[in-house]
């Protein structure tokens, strides 16, 4: 049970932990994701951008594998509408929508104000050699 | 940049870095969600349960936030169709392609015949007051 993905290679925390991977593990390692989706999302995106950032949440509402956390992400989610519009709006819906969370379990309010102080773009090598990190949205043409 | 989500109640590793997520750390997190979404899915999935699943990696081949991270499981997964009809189809087939990826990254192979060891269902609350963290298949009655 304390065999790791990666073990031989990885030196962060994963690789040093002996214990089964746990709702707050879940959780937070879905936030990263979540917060950094959010991050690179583009000022303007495509509608199949878009499309996608919606569905992927809906799909987190049926699908999050926790079951009474997605029903509870759900909940929030039905009242808060997610705002896929732009990179701000999105970063600004998934803040509140953490807030939602957190407040529920007795955690610290975040201000939302500094969301991109917290979470901000990952750093990549953008030469014209390598596309690098980031996604391109409508105003430059899609790589695919 | 150092103030984190969270920081008044947090106890984990996110709690304390002082640094930006990077690539790694964003990678480490999304394995660590799409893992225990593997463990968590029913043996006998419903319709839905599978469209959703499906359409989680698909996003993810398209939009996960890191540009060149995205086009390299896209060719992974084109390459290796999901299959999302099983728990332990679901399971096997996230292990070989969390291995493709690695293998690209020189890290070490896992042995698929051992990855629910590694990465086992979350424990949970199963009393019948409470959903529990379980997600229903095609056996029992949806709750949603």
């Amino acid at each position: 049970m304390t065999k790791k993905f990666n073990d031989a290679k990885d030196d962060d925390d994963a690789s040093t932990s002996t214990t089964k991977t746990t709702k707050e593990d879940l959780g937070r390692a879905t936030w990263t994701f979540l917060h950094t989706f959010a991050a690179q999302y583009p000022d303007e995106p495509t509608r199949r951008q878009e499309r996608d950032a919606r569905e992927l949440i809906m799909i987190l509402t049926r699908a999050y594998p926790c079951g009474e956390c997605a029903a509870h992400f759900a909940e929030i989610v039905r009242v808060n509408p997610p705002d896929c519009s732009s990179g701000l709006a999105l970063q600004r819906w998934m803040c509140a929508v953490h807030n939602e969370v957190n407040a529920s379990l007795g955690k610290a309010w975040f201000d939302c104000a500094k969301v991109d102080g917290r979470w901000s773009k990952l750093e990549c090598d953008e030469s014209d050699a390598s596309p690098g990190c980031s996604l391109e949205g409508r105003r430059r043409k899609m790589m695919r």
